[in-house]
């Protein structure tokens, strides 16, 4: 398999992009990704997105995109695996390279959310859950991880306090992210008065509806030193793995095994382990999330995630920071872009990038996507050379 | 780049199978697939789909079928490029191999379109046409077909008897073949006294709305040749390319590009000519579609399509046969599941066990899988060995 650099990233602001369309957002992502990148060379496109088919009436993205970046006649794929569609995109680019199909291979997470009614979002979004055996049923994507939070709670002790700083360290860094989609500073009450949505899971435990865009552009790292634009960022592992869809399928509810084995394969195609890792973006899209995440991948000990966040453990300024960018929570979760985006960011701080909220001195970083309530995740590590 | 082999292939009855759902043909076709691979060995799994979100309410099939096929923790990724779905989960399939990220991977396509109403599957269908530029203003499939009809017959003087052959010829095909929705022989008359959807196309040119699924079980050949259950089929080329989304952003309409170009590349990277290939499942999703895609190949020359049909160029004991399966036309188009199934027709073939429609002595055979109305394409070349 030939090694793997990343050479562009773009986005798009995150938000109610109510003037723009699907089309428009992944274009303008890719448009600054080659830009960034100094070469409008691809060779084939993969682009992320869970439900333009409910979201916008519209399948068929790898023509649509394809011929809207004005790149017809190379192979184009869309790839979907809900929420976790942004980093499969990245994955299947990373396919291509690998093979030598493609020299230069365009990912594209995106999702166009805002231009339906809040039902018929909750009713997109319910698609990643089981149709026969969850959604039809009435239950939706906060109920959903509200029970995995009980579960947490129930077995750990896991406080209402701690699932709040989840969402309150996020937001401090996501105040400072230009492109985020609630880019303030919270307090704990503001997550604690927050409306009830599914208890114990308030508003602001929960990743809001966001229109955005991410894209980035693969190629050899032989390729990448030829073009010297940027310092060499590489993709040195990708998993990927499935779990049951259903929680009612699943052996354990407190920890996330797709999560577990995506990072564990990941880590192992890079030759590296958990310990080797600066930092992390991962999926937050409820503040129980992360937490179940950080345990799943073995950053932090079984149950350990709330204390540990309270303690600062994985702060902007703490041993292992995670979600720099501000996380679903803050930056905002248009669902198939998050994966992209999530890339994005960490290339952006392994580059020294990242301004008010770049980490200091960090080297590798790793990337956790995950599909619905954890029935599939993606993971990659990524290193500064 | 490995070499790739086919060990497996399965396919469930196409129809209206009203009593089983998405998972349940999904998982069918899998079954029968490792039963005929003659190994439960499966290293990840792509799923070509078109809508089920739009069809059932359900994305995130990746976990789904994971789930439902009971091989969690493996990679799985739903692929969708409209009706060429299916097509490009092989080619995703054989990029797994070509890495060596897998040894043995699934490829499924698998669509149910009968569950709901014929207006909401009309609904679903356009979406694999520019939402914005032509669905919205109501044009529907069969009605963008019709144009391309109408401009090949001005061009050309492609006549109705012509089209209506290609119908007559596939049922002929698929009345041998006991998977097909609709087994028996019409005759010209059949097709034009039949009710008018999108003049000059009427019902008997139009593929019929079809539940339905396909798998096959792709390896190394090195792999393949220690199993020896059957004889060696390899796929020695795939490609795949886009095209405009909508028709008027074409540069031609006599001519489908990203088909010229996905079966090109194929062709290209088996080191064969089109004049090596000995039979073709092409996408007949309507009648005009098998004459365009035919002569866009390269199989019969520009404008000479419908008088090669007549003539009998493409009949099962023709010089180059086309659709031994009966089609899309008659076998049915659950459209996320035909490219796959287009490959399982091929393989049978090319084994020399399709029964009464089996084409004497062929070694090579060619897939074409089309998206829209020709918006994306993807062909594969495969050879017995």
């Amino acid at each position: 398999m030939k090694e793997i650099a990343v050479i562009g990233i773009g986005i798009t602001k995150f938000g109610e992009l109510w003037e723009k369309s699907l089309r428009d957002i992944a274009v303008e992502s890719a448009m600054n990704c080659l830009e960034d990148a100094g070469t409008d060379r691809i060779d084939s496109i993969n682009i992320g997105c869970m439900s333009s088919g409910l979201f916008i009436g519209q399948e068929h993205l790898a023509s649509l995109i394809a011929d809207y970046l004005g790149r017809l006649d190379i192979p184009s794929c869309r790839v979907e695996s809900a929420c976790a569609s942004g980093g499969l995109a990245v994955r299947n680019a990373c396919m291509e390279i690998a093979t030598g199909v493609s020299d230069y291979a365009l990912a594209i997470g995106v999702e166009k959310m805002t231009d339906v009614g809040m039902g018929k979002a909750t009713y997109a979004l319910a698609s990643a859950a089981d149709q026969d055996y969850e959604a039809f049923h009435g239950i939706t994507f906060p109920g959903l991880y509200a029970m995995l939070a009980r579960a947490h709670m129930e077995r750990y002790g896991t406080t209402r306090e701690q699932l709040a700083q989840v969402s309150v360290k996020n937001h401090y860094n996501g105040s400072m992210n230009p492109n985020a989609q609630f880019p303030f500073k919270i307090t704990q009450d503001t997550v604690l008065n927050s409306t009830m949505i599914a208890d114990p899971l308030r508003l602001m435990d929960c990743s809001p509806v966001t229109d955005g865009a991410a894209a980035v552009l693969l190629t050899t790292v032989e390729e990448a030193k030829k073009l010297k634009k940027h310092p060499l960022v590489v993709i040195s592992g990708f998993g990927s793995a499935a779990d049951a869809i259903a929680l009612s399928h699943r052996k354990e509810l407190t920890e996330l095994q797709a999560v577990k084995t995506s990072a564990a394969k990941a880590l192992k195609m890079a030759g590296r382990t958990i310990d080797d890792i600066d930092f992390a973006e991962v999926h937050d899209c409820f503040t129980i999330s992360e937490i179940l995440v950080l345990e799943s991948m073995g950053i932090i000990g079984p149950g350990k995630g709330g204390p540990a966040t309270v303690d600062g453990y994985t702060a902007l300024d703490g041993k292992f920071p995670v979600n720099p960018s501000g996380g679903l929570k803050s930056k905002g979760h248009p669902v198939g872009a998050t994966g992209v985006a999530q890339i994005f960011e960490v290339v952006n701080q392994l580059r020294g990038n990242s301004e008010k909220r770049q980490i200091p001195g960090v080297k590798t970083g790793l990337t956790q996507n995950m599909g619905g309530s954890g029935g599939s995740s993606v993971c990659h590590i990524l290193e500064a050379k």
